[in-house]
């Protein structure tokens, strides 16, 4: 006998959290494809070179990479955006530009697994590719605000941010070799709080005053609404530049279609180290501000300069699925709590009656009802008990009665309570009026 | 710069391709879910003796298997029916028996590839466990029937017979110990023919007459109906058995389905080695029989014996969802012909008006219409350009008139044809009627 184990860091998904995770990337995907985003997908395992770049170091550790059986050095992708760079230079004479694509899929990291950190999950992406422009940057924030809406969410802001304005501001003040640093020390702030950013400002510019230019700019007035925040900002970048009225256009479209305050302008989002050029945002939930971000990402210059010459801006996002699943469970979710594998089950007491069984649940699954039928003559607690197990809210029982009558008996199985005689019509009317969505 | 190269065997799924296989899995999922089989999800690695049990041979060479960073022998999953296995052991205590489950998802296999023979690919399986009743059989064989009848086939026939029936015809004729080597055998008269497996029978059984014996059984008359073919069958294996009892009843169900027009009864269907102890069965394209079974499976007396002693009969069945998806398109099935990434397009020409594109797009959006907006001023041949590659039939131009007026133009993209001045309601319903359903 061998003991059925998995490896640490990974994990099974039962029904039923795969049918509320299954349920959640169908809503996002839904709103994706109304956008017009289209969906890619990119094998698992690649070239570790191709992967890693010249690069290595940190990423290098937390790789699975291993030689297969041709010698061949490869490895498990460890993010979605590296292959999509790798993609979008092989399939550049193919695909239409802009192009606009979704990819929801598993990525592995070797990291050590903590609470809430696996070393298998799922990344969800979208971006926009091709395109440098005010309607694309509109395009990635308004889609992640109907993301959110669509899995019921309503209590979050979206905080925006622009790396262009703020690098300006780094040089007007003569801080743009520390670019880097600073950036990096920036995007602690949540963390660590603003008196210890401070020291470390001070420490890296060398210099009290550079310090506190920054954390004014980072902790600039943003309670008089967008327009005063980028007036603000850019008179302590020196003037207005491209970049404030880049901001100016994607705030004034956010208005105009009627979701703007959903979005604030939070000068200290920089998204630390990464290769972000133009906005920047991150994504929190009013009720679960701890948890971090949940939806991430913005501008960027050129995605595939590894592989391809030609020039490739972008702007995209990208949704922590494991991290929001784990928030809408504990915002007790309907998704969550509406769960369940059928609509409906067929109860099985009668050998005899298995065709009858069969033919009523495969009229109501023609009309869309999701029905079960017990597939053998258990006693009818077991039955109910598989039903509960199942979180399925109807049971279909045929009496002696009803199979002379060619009705049927419908009951409601949290509180036992009975509907008898039923036509098929007010049988299906009974489900469909009660059909939740999941 | 690196070279955007990908490894052999595998490959990329471009949106063309990408949004089919959606598609095609979104509506086998549907068929799944309205039949109350719920979905789960395993680790893509896994331990490799977890995977391979005492085995190895064959699989072996054919895993992907290394050494993690702790030393650990790990592979990727080769196929979904052992992880399932392991899952059913390590979860006994939490899931519902019977339980019926799906998994579509990647597998990995290192042998050569060869035409439509990929590294990578995917698997599409759904079992019932725990139950060993012909409700359980029937169950499978109607969904297998209705998830082809879901993707438009129509010209399709199963083809089913029973290997404990098989098994007792050897017995009865004395060859029960030559019974792997002549299952062996047997699987491939439609690759050899009779001729051969003639002369390959009489070598194992040492024996002409049990050699016609055999052929005489896989080649029964079936045109006069699935009791005849039965009574042969129960005649050549000596007696009636529990075997065909159950076979008459599975097949009176189908009858009093209405779907008994698809299922034949076809005695060579063996499965070859498999594990298999009950029905089995192989699905075959009227228009396409070359490229052999797009849905296999059977019935097998104990899934996870490896894992637990826990007995847990099941019966399942497998679709090749990449040879099934070739088979689609070779068949011109609707599904590839009306693939496309939205059903309209905003064409963007006027800079001013970016906020009363996006306004319209998300006005579209909340009725149910994929709307892409162009994300750019390019001149309009450039945007119709993009239309057409990503096969979007409708676009939207707002003209001078329109503009004032709050009305807009649809042209349809392949003709050229204009219809003006159209109100957002009257705009609607044209896309409404001319939506595809992909």
């Amino acid at each position: 006998m061998i003991q059925p184990k998995i490896l640490k860091g990974f994990r099974d998904s039962v029904p039923s959290q795969e049918i509320i995770r299954k349920q959640v990337m169908a809503r996002l995907e839904h709103v994706f494809t109304l956008h017009g985003f289209v969906p890619i997908d990119t094998p698992v395992l690649e070239y570790t070179e191709v992967l890693l770049g010249k690069g290595g170091g940190e990423t290098d550790k937390q790789i699975f990479h291993f030689a297969d059986n041709g010698g061949r050095d490869v490895a498990l992708r460890f993010d979605l955006t590296v292959p999509f760079a790798r993609f979008m230079a092989a399939h550049l004479q193919e695909v239409s530009i802009p192009f606009k694509r979704f990819h929801i899929a598993k990525v592995w990291r070797g990291e050590n697994p903590q609470r809430g950190r696996y070393r298998e999950f799922f990344q969800c992406d979208f971006d926009i590719v091709g395109v440098d422009s005010a309607s694309a940057d509109l395009e990635i924030l308004s889609m992640m605000e109907a993301s959110l809406k669509s899995l019921g969410l309503d209590r979050f802001s979206i905080r925006v941010a622009h790396r262009g304005l703020f690098n300006a501001f780094l040089g007007h003040i003569g801080q743009q070799q520390h670019s880097v640093e600073i950036l990096r020390t920036v995007d602690k702030l949540r963390k660590i709080g603003s008196d210890e950013v401070f020291s470390l400002l001070r420490e890296t510019t060398g210099s009290e005053h550079a310090a506190a230019s920054i954390l004014e700019y980072i902790q600039a007035d943003t309670s008089k609404g967008a327009a005063h925040t980028l007036d603000l900002l850019s008179a302590l970048a020196g003037d207005e530049s491209e970049h404030t009225s880049r901001m100016r256009e994607i705030f004034g479209y956010l208005e105009k279609l009627g979701i703007a305050s959903r979005f604030t302008i939070d000068p200290s989002i920089t998204r630390g180290l990464d290769y972000y050029t133009g906005i920047v945002y991150e994504t929190f939930l009013d009720d679960l501000p701890q948890i971090g971000s949940i939806c991430s990402g913005g501008r960027y210059n050129d995605l595939a300069s590894l592989y391809t010459k030609e020039h490739l801006p972008g702007v995209g996002s990208s949704i922590g699925l494991d991290r929001l699943l784990a928030a809408l469970e504990e915002l007790g979710n309907p998704l969550f709590t509406d769960a369940s594998g059928s609509d409906v089950i067929i109860f099985n007491q009668d050998v005899a009656s298995q065709d009858r069984y069969h033919l009523l649940a495969n009229r109501l699954r023609g009309e869309g009802i999701r029905c079960d039928v017990y597939l053998t003559q258990k006693k009818l607690p077991a039955q109910f008990k598989y039903a509960e197990l199942n979180g399925i809210p109807f049971g279909i029982i045929m009496s002696e009665e009803d199979l002379q009558a060619g009705t049927c008996t419908l009951r409601r199985l949290a509180t036992r309570e009975d509907i008898g005689n039923l036509t098929f019509e007010s049988l299906l009317s009974h489900l469909k009026r009660n059909k939740t969505d999941c």
